[in-house]
């Protein structure tokens, strides 16, 4: 599966919107352009729990379907999106 | 002192760089164009220390010189800032 197709598979367009642009609440971040390690780390920290604030616990009730690889796929894409 | 002035005076800048476009380091997010109530949960969450994760810590150490009527101007200007 490439980085698109996981962004649909694993339900992350359903809170931060096509291609990562068009969040479906205000208080979901744009993600398209933001730099890779940032978007890795915090992914990363809201799987492990290490992030829990607002709407971000939410997000950790997803993040069991994606693995690690998976992350670091939606990382370098989302980086890789003009914002 | 007006948004922009605020983001100098309060160190924003020091991390997320002019008009919070460019972060010095890819593990600080940029913040232009970020949706106003996202920008203000997140200050205000990393200000009380219910955002702890990764860097945001060391931004814990900078948000007591931020007032909370000083943290809406700035999630306020830079929500208006083009990506």
């Amino acid at each position: 599966m490439d980085a698109a197709e996981l962004y649909h598979e694993r339900t992350c367009i359903a809170c931060h919107g096509a291609y990562g642009k068009q969040p479906v609440m205000d208080e979901y971040p744009k993600l398209a352009g933001q730099a890779e390690a940032y978007l890795l780390t915090q992914m990363k920290d809201i799987k492990n729990g290490y992030r829990t604030n607002a709407h971000s616990v939410a997000m950790q009730n997803v993040m069991h379907l994606v693995s690690d690889e998976e992350i670091a796929v939606l990382a370098k894409w989302l980086a890789s999106l003009s914002e």
